[in-house]
């Protein structure tokens, strides 16, 4: 998977002086809280949020975490 | 902290049918893979890099995980 905006952060980090980096990969976190009976009830929903407009399926890969319930 | 991102995307969602979002915060996360003899000393490092250029002190949060040593 692309990542042009990892390559660019490993490179500016080597450069001020942080070697020991080998790999850098950015990604976007979105923290949701919605009302729902149960964490398979949460995974559903936000699953079928990412399909309909939270995630483009060609160019990114999402994975979900529930928690508090 | 302004998120107008995050807004954005629960307006959507809850315009697309998903009313039971509450709220949704968008964040940035960066993963790196750094040679290092510790947990501490990754901590320390990610943390000065933070400091130099990762973040903006203004106007970002940012919490260290530090996994698979």
């Amino acid at each position: 998977m692309l990542d042009p905006e990892g390559k660019a952060i490993k490179k500016s980090l080597q450069k001020v002086g942080f070697e020991d980096v080998e790999d850098a990969r950015v990604g976007k976190q979105i923290k949701l809280r919605l009302k729902a009976e149960s964490k398979e009830e949460v995974r559903s929903e936000v699953d079928k949020m990412c399909k309909k407009i939270l995630a483009n399926p060609v160019i990114h890969q999402y994975n979900i975490k529930v928690e508090g319930i």
